[in-house]
């Protein structure tokens, strides 16, 4: 390691590597990751170009030593944790937008753009890109996560906005898997392939995304109901009726709890009830069509209470009460304690049972817990607490993780909605597919990087 | 290859085999395709499991002899032809809805279902499968093609359709990419990686597909524009507004013309001007409100006319001259002619020029020509007529396929937009990518099929 790491300094020059310990230390651990290990990189390097990543992938290839792609740290299945230590190449200056084709309704950019950032930059033309995962993400790191967030009922996930990447083999080759065309039939779909991969199979370096037209009108409304069943049924009947909905969330009674603890949402108290959050968006009258359907849907599904809101002010406010769950339930949290959000999503028939099983099981344990939902995509997160030093609290919070996903995967689930699979999953993986699928993935992995240079340690082991 | 027939009539039965003469012509030859062989399967073989295409996959690795997916012969670009001969997997007879899951949107089919039938058998739930080619294909070859079609536009390709596939790898072993939910993060993106792949990876035998909910309100409209710039530029600036469209296609004069030819549509005569066919979809407000902005925006881009319908009746009449386009065409080939017809996507800015040069060339060398299009992927289909035995005029054809093919790549853009690369365009494909890209889609076909025993010749050569 140290060879490659001279080497590296060498070409690149001193500035791209850091060997500083607390970088180290930044780079190896994270609070919010279920899966942190105790090793920790050898060194972080900051490169400025694929060139650059091609040259470290050389280097790190002709001393077998390994890499991990860093973006954000925003992850939580310890996808960029180091277990072999090695090489960590954080994107995070790479952060340049090389084309800009508003025409197109496309955008160039390299891994290391914040797409809060990317979306601030391109507001003016009215366009956006939709997938919302937690605010400092990567692009890197999103394509590489398959990461989606509210947005993805309606728009889909980010596999669905790579039009194509720039991406540094094991051995430093660089290939752009397409062109810039929307739509194609042409060859395999490496698009597919390297997006969710979460770096085993390539470093991604750039990429070009699909953008969205922004809605010029939008309207959100808020429904609470008796139960988890009554609010998911609501759901699946406005899904199944074509409803065109923008966003479609759900947050369970602990969750409202925690919204009206943390002081409730400008002034406003909330109904401690499972509550649907919808977002609705289109011309004026078409709204009005669709926020009209959608409170009939609910009354039929006994909803005690339907609140509709118009102007950009009142979604907002609105709105916050799911945009502010995450930090209301940590605020819940001992002192100390750590969260562990799981992250499975089941077929939309069987998510009000996998819910209430899940949280009847929690609070049998007498775990604090709370369930957020993007009930469209059948995808949801149960939130607990562990305190690190408390073995037998972070068994009860394994046990319950164990047995949501065991359940997920009796009904046809996945084990990972859009967290990936990274250091913490890949049990879990094998269960969902197999050993014959995982066999195919492997085979892959084999072929791209022989060596398991490539993120080692994730996903899959060897 | 006789060794491995015989074993697979003893394995399955002799009724599963067939080498009737016009059996294996039927299977090898097709007049629609720009890319027949000399070459017939040896013997067709009519699989009725998964576990018999196994079957039939062990011995042909074991005799190492060629295997061909066949589904229903409609593709242009000899996907399913047999340059080596081998095999023959005819799919026909595995035409079974296997599970429906109308509350969770999806629905498990054998790959030899038709997607026509198919959506008449659900059509009473209110759900369909979106992607629309031709009307004879089935489930396996829409999903190897990665196919779409005109409603391509709003509701994406094969390739969003797809939850989880049944393939026989090239050894004999099944797997299942995933389990049915709707949205994943975890592992490979295995769907996507056989979506696509021709049949060169492994047999897809059956498949979890979405389906989209039937809009209850249709509406569609006509706007003819003097130009095909000015067509693009309308149905470009109604996609940056952000309307809602159902579907948005573009005929040029020449197609008109066809049109009329045939005798127009229900005894209506058309503008033989580029036509921009459009479908709304929604509540009947919000259709108004599209309908007119539409109108607006193609005013501003000098439409000559615009007529807009509401009713089934009246939209099944307007839309039946993009319905008819294909046949109507075809009625102006010469006796014994063959058609061409290309297939290319380029991002939608350089869309219209390259309409123009490509028509603007063929009409140059007196070669009649039309043009179809999928103006909101960027996508379109150049026709033009060769005699099979006029050697002058197919190097004509050729050479302006080779043109566009090659101006479209200089555009950014892809050399298949939705017909495949098949034996037809490996050489425009190693030209749009490059050695290094095609490099790691045949590092994955080694992985996958070390003896390139699945569908030799296509795609790429070895």
């Amino acid at each position: 390691m140290l060879k490659a790491v001279d080497e590296i300094r060498r070409e690149l020059g001193e500035e791209v590597v850091s060997t500083d310990p607390d970088d180290l230390e930044y780079h190896g651990y994270s609070e919010i990751s279920t899966s942190n290990t105790d090793e920790r990189p050898f060194a972080v390097v900051r490169p400025q170009s694929t060139e650059q990543v091609s040259a470290i992938a050389k280097i790190c290839t002709k001393y077998k030593v390994p890499m991990v792609p860093f973006g954000a740290k925003s992850s939580m299945e310890g996808n960029y944790s180091s277990p072999f230590s090695g090489i960590c190449i954080d994107m995070c200056e790479m952060d340049k937008i090389v084309e800009f084709h508003p025409q197109d309704m496309d955008i160039v950019v390299q891994a290391g753009v914040n797409w809060t950032v990317l979306n601030e930059e391109i507001k003016d033309t009215g366009l956006f890109l939709p997938p919302d995962p937690g605010p400092t993400a990567l692009i890197g790191g999103m394509v590489a996560t398959n990461c989606s967030g509210t947005n993805a009922m309606r728009y889909g996930a980010m596999k669905d906005y790579v039009v194509n990447l720039t991406v540094v083999l094991a051995d430093g080759t660089i290939i752009k898997t397409r062109h810039r065309p929307r739509k194609t039939s042409a060859g395999y779909n490496l698009n597919s392939l390297f997006t969710g991969s979460e770096g085993t199979l390539g470093i991604i370096t750039q990429a070009t995304l699909k953008l969205a037209v922004i809605p010029t009108n939008l309207s959100a409304a808020a429904a609470a109901f008796g139960s988890v069943h009554q609010a998911v049924a609501a759901a699946s009947t406005m899904i199944r009726s074509g409803l065109p909905l923008a966003a479609l969330e759900l947050m369970d009674d602990q969750q409202m709890r925690s919204i009206n603890k943390s002081g409730g949402t400008a002034g406003r108290m909330w109904e401690e009830n499972p509550t649907l959050f919808l977002k609705f968006a289109g011309t004026e009258n078409s709204m009005k069509d669709s926020v009209k359907a959608a409170q009939a849907i609910c009354r039929t599904h006994s909803a005690r209470t339907f609140d509709s809101v118009y102007g950009e002010k009142e979604i907002d406010s609105l709105w916050s009460a799911r945009k502010r769950a995450l930090f209301a339930a940590i605020a819940e949290q001992p002192k100390g304690a750590m969260v562990w959000g799981t992250d499975v999503a089941v077929p939309i028939s069987r998510m009000a049972d996998l819910i209430e099983e899940s949280r009847a099981k929690a609070t049998g344990l007498n775990l604090w817990n709370s369930v957020l939902g993007h009930v469209g995509d059948g995808n949801f997160h149960q939130a607990m607490f562990y305190l690190p030093n408390d073995d037998i609290g972070k068994n009860k919070v394994a046990d319950c993780v164990d047995t949501m996903v065991k359940r997920a995967i009796e009904m046809e689930g996945t084990v990972s909605g859009e967290h990936g699979i990274g250091i913490g999953k890949k049990d879990c993986l094998l269960k969902e597919l197999g050993p014959s699928t995982i066999g195919v993935m492997k085979a892959v992995k084999d072929a791209l990087d022989p060596h398991w240079l490539l993120n080692p340690g994730k996903v899959f082991d060897e």
